[in-house]
């Protein structure tokens, strides 16, 4: 055991996601060591996190106002939704530059051990959306796992009755892999979407 | 990238020993979605940290007054200290209730690599101890490493013309260890380290 405010940091240190207790030691006595400016400054941006962002009141990707940036944006299309689980699928989409439209962040996945079920996410407040008639097409991007595939399938029952087209992104082979270290699942998946060259 | 504030966040975190980019960004999430409460304590906790935790006078270890628990103890013996790299070796050491004396945190080791010579650690602090006259021993306990090993040969250097006693932590297998495993470096010590049993 520390002194009380050196033990009290490590304590607050641990209870993060990831951080074992030689870690949040190993953090302690760094915080320790570093410079005053610079542990003010990580202390300061803990306390505007929480002062500042917000969740955005459409789409419920993280804001810093009442809309997110993106559902701010003019020049992104209203006519695509993109439904993710979690707002840092958002950057993830963002950084391949590829799609232009609107988000949906769930804020999670349908998990019966978790108890997580459909009421438990942002489905209600994509059913609102569908009321502006731009809605084109809402493609599903949860997770290419046991819980995003119960959600896509939950969410796809639901949306394709309203007459909006409903996509679910590619499963197959990641770009760069190798064929042989790919799991059964995902080889099979690469199967199924096998698309026709040239021609 | 994130709005503003969480990027700032996550930048912060990111500076952390030990946590990488995708780390941050977890914990960042993590802390987004947890109570205000929570997040206040770890700023606070960051704060008070800085505010309130110096380094003792005497030994080099944390300490919240002049004095370390420790140094400030009068039943810790004066007559053998035990010289460590780091304020967490201390606590180590501690953990095992085997010492009872003082100790000494040189705040690092030798390592030409870095640029850190012994003039960068608190060893002209040691020598001013030793004007005390009950001081008997000096236990050498830097790691078991090429910087403990190149600090503690510098310092017995320094030491035995003192005429105080020098020591040096036992090298050996490591208490429930597999000899199997154990590197030819620590099988040699535990070779040269052995001791006659019974008799």
């Amino acid at each position: 055991m520390y002194e009380g405010a050196v033990q009290d940091l490590i304590d607050e240190l641990g209870r993060l996601p990831g951080v074992g207790p030689k870690s949040a030691q190993r953090i302690a006595f760094h915080l320790l060591a570093a410079d005053s400016s610079d542990v003010r400054r990580l202390a300061d941006a803990l306390t505007e996190v929480k002062l500042r962002v917000r969740f955005c009141d459409v789409c419920g990707n993280v804001a810093e106002a009442e809309l997110c940036r993106i559902c701010a944006d003019p020049r992104r299309s209203t006519a695509v939704i993109c439904v993710v689980e979690e707002a840092k699928d958002v950057v993830a989409i963002e950084r391949t530059r590829e799609f232009r439209g609107k988000y949906h962040v769930l804020g999670g996945a349908i998990n019966p051990i978790e108890n997580v079920g459909p009421d438990d996410l942002r489905i209600s407040q994509l059913m609102t959306r569908l009321a502006d008639a731009t809605v084109e097409e809402i493609i599903i991007a949860t997770d290419p796992n046991v819980e995003g595939e119960a959600t896509a399938t939950y969410l796809s029952r639901l949306l394709v009755p309203m007459g909006v087209r409903v996509t679910r992104l590619a499963s197959g082979l990641p770009v760069g892999g190798d064929l042989e270290y790919a799991d059964e699942v995902t080889l099979g998946r690469a199967f199924e979407g096998r698309r026709v060259v040239g021609g």
